[in-house]
């Protein structure tokens, strides 16, 4: 932080720099810590909060929808990387691996695993013989291992959490459902609960996650006009079923290969929310993911602190039985200290309360991601408090949604055009955002606008907002319509 | 299997070989498989459920009690180990180790976590400075690693799932005190939702935490009379602290280091659980722990299964929503099938109803634990399970209790008649069970015991049922009233 300018909170403006406010705002908030391992970081108990409520949500998803949880071995023997050929080749790059274990050099070295599909498919041939067997719906909260060159916390680490599902099916068309079905569950929970707005859509061949059939992302924009990939979900087809024969007997009698998904997201859902909404004053969480959604402070004179813990404790055990997460900050600290302490850390709502307040019979509840403060009569409290939650997380939507328009461009059709809009964007230090072209199909075109522009293809919408006619790179007929941007 | 004679169920009787019994009851009740990974299992969903219990009972009593959850890395430094002499003496053995990444070799090779001192104690080193930032109350869920020759399902495999808490104490008084609040809350949450009783104590200098000042341990006896660790709580005093520098300027403005604890349990408690209440028809689940407490099935001629349902599904939806966690099983299956997969699976409770039943407006009721079974009207059922659920916890737990008295034994007194109880034991083909022994705290005569009988210290209890006045081992004045038995 030596040379850049940082605020009156010691956090570097967005507008200056837009990553190194994204690591100010995430230390401040005190989520998380380096570690002299390379790539690797301490989730913090604040940071690692934000991934409880996240599992939670997601894991009654899961449970709803017929999964359950198991844990597979991290170690991944050698030889099962080597059965599906473009896993192999996508994974080798990043794997770290176990040679030794206490004085003995192992027999086959052992991959930390990047992501499970080679273990499991060799556990599914066992267990699956007989269509009575199928479907196995199967998901794993994980760590998970890619020796990254270049890291960003939450983002991309070398060693991170998720959860993977992976589930093994009669037909394809029942893998087709399930790969739908998860993915239209990652975009309500990332929408509804984390109030960020995604793209639902296809990766391109190049794109695709190694040893898919069909790789389908949701693509959520950062405020810096970035993309994130928050979730993605693979139909596999019969690769790894062939890879680690999995085989079963259908009803006709006949033997036949599973078709299998795999399905995840991750800790990067944590960072994808501090860049998605928060603002120069630090971390603003939805209200619906804060570990702390009201943080009640008492005010005015320490002499008159009696007369005022005479309201403040009642509140907040009325707060409290209501279900709201509550929280008092009764340290021997100014307000204004605890003001900027909470705003730092993102909680919702502040509710203030001082000698004047009880006796006007009243509070003053400030909004964190607004700033705007209203006074409430005493005995409205926790009304108004659910009822501003609501409103704050239906809001942030909203206003995450605007952003996302308000930076996505629909009507370049060249790459003269593009090369010339990314330039102008450049020189003002504006977000180059996100692009919707038309493709042709052909990767020589992809590649082309990645290397003129930087920006990438993140997916093919299902329901894109216009349908591009030509390809952005040779001006033939477009087949995709896709997004394109820089990416985390 | 191949040579051992099995029950009509496929299980090997307990008193005929009680390590096949264990192994056939859990793979009958599908909790777990091999790996082609040495010692390491996969924890299928049935198994992992019971793990998933015993987390959320285990995360409720840390958070009450002012602890929160973070993650640190699972790849520790080579370094890291050096600095506290007695921990890498203590673990070296058993550390696989990460060499090379990619294709490039490591400058330093990295351990996979055996447990989190080190890397916990570099990050406490960057984060303590002052006494206001402590106490540092953390816990973390995770897998852990020890490469273990022999191996046995939950209770010994290289890779295991855990929780490690670590604190950090500005006296050793305040670090003594947690060290001991986190045992008691293993002996409650064992003895009350895992049915199994505990000795508590402290475990003997040979027995202890590499690198701890004192180790604590909850102690269980299985059906076999021999015990299992089914948790320890380490004080730490000064020794991890020193050897990462972790000190804070106290209030009274001195350098001070800090007092640090651990404490851990793991998947071993599902091995406890199943050896402790698993009889020849399968596994025994104690209702506070059962993922499923009751499982309704139809009976009757399929005809009538209409008539049977209209009273069949009303009841199942009052079950539910009186809080039971109750299954149905209307699977295309003979009632006899279902009765023995349910108790394969150890669910605590039975229902059939048939045609008769709701003619008689009434369901039978079935016991796992006794399989005693009882008629009950059918406006009373939800009432009666309640009631029977608490009553199987509690007359499981005091059959657990009643065992372990009768397997204990108080009154051998000397080596010579520990030698002849062990040899008569084992001609009847009885558990050795545990013993009482005074000791007089020379190392060499704890070997003695060791080396002449296979037992070993278990724990120093606090609360001895008699104390014993001579070394059992030399005859001298017994300082310590010490449980002995052979342990997994
Ligand atoms: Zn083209
Ligand atoms: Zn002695």
């Amino acid at each position: 932080m030596a040379d850049g300018k940082v605020n009156e909170k010691g956090i570097t403006p967005q507008s200056e720099n837009f990553s190194r406010w994204y690591i100010d705002a995430i230390r401040k908030a005190d989520l998380m810590d380096y570690t002299p391992v390379r790539g690797c970081i301490v989730f913090k108990p604040d940071g690692f909060e934000l991934w409880e409520r996240i599992q939670s949500v997601m894991d009654g998803r899961f449970k709803e929808t017929g999964h359950r949880n198991a844990y597979f071995p991290m170690l991944i023997p050698e030889s099962f990387f080597q059965k599906e050929k473009e896993h192999v080749e996508g994974f080798n790059p990043e794997l770290p691996w176990v040679t030794e274990a206490g004085s003995e050099k192992l027999e086959e070295k052992l991959a930390l695993r990047p992501t499970s599909e080679t273990m499991v498919g060799r556990m599914y041939s066992q267990w699956i013989q007989s269509y009575r067997d199928l479907p196995v719906l199967i998901n794993q909260w994980a760590n998970v291992f890619r020796w990254e060159k270049r890291t960003l916390p939450f983002l991309r680490t070398s060693e991170f959490l998720w959860q993977e599902g992976h589930t093994a099916h009669a037909t394809e068309e029942e893998a087709r459902e399930e790969t739908m079905q998860m993915l239209q569950i990652y975009k309500e929970v990332v929408e509804q609960e984390l109030a960020i707005p995604v793209w639902m859509g296809q990766k391109t061949p190049s794109e695709r996650f190694a040893g898919a059939v069909d790789t389908y992302s949701i693509e959520a924009m950062m405020k810096d006009g970035k993309a994130v990939q928050a979730g993605t979900s693979h139909y596999l087809g019969e690769n790894f079923a062939r890879g680690f024969d999995i085989q079963f007997l259908d009803r006709d009698n006949q033997q036949k290969y599973v078709h299998t998904t795999s399905w995840g997201t991750s800790t990067r859902l944590i960072g994808s929310m501090i860049m998605v909404h928060g603002d120069d004053r630090g971390l603003v969480n939805p209200p619906r993911m804060a570990p702390t959604q009201l943080v009640m402070i008492p005010v005015g004179p320490g002499k008159l602190r009696e007369k005022v813990m005479e309201k403040f404790d009642p509140l907040f055990d009325q707060l409290k039985e209501a279900g709201i997460r509550v929280r008092a900050d009764l340290r021997d600290e100014s307000p204004g200290w605890k003001f900027n302490e909470w705003e730092l850390r993102g909680v919702p709502l502040r509710l203030e309360i001082g000698p004047r307040d009880v006796d006007n019979n009243q509070v003053i509840l400030a909004r964190r991601d607004t700033g705007e403060k209203v006074t409430v009569e005493l005995d409205r409290v926790v009304e108004q408090v659910e009822e501003l939650l609501v409103k704050i997380q239906e809001e942030m939507f909203q206003r995450a949604l605007d952003f996302r328009e308000k930076n996505s461009y629909l009507e370049i059709e060249t790459i003269g055009d593009l090369n010339a809009h990314v330039a102008q964007m450049e020189k003002e230090s504006k977000a180059v955002g996100w692009v919707l072209a038309g493709w042709c199909g052909e990767e020589s075109c992809e590649s082309k606008v990645k290397e003129e522009t930087k920006l990438t293809s993140r997916n093919i919408p299902f329901e894109a907002p216009v349908v591009k006619k030509r390809c952005i790179a040779c001006g033939s007929e477009s087949k995709f319509t896709t997004w394109f941007a820089r990416a985390y």
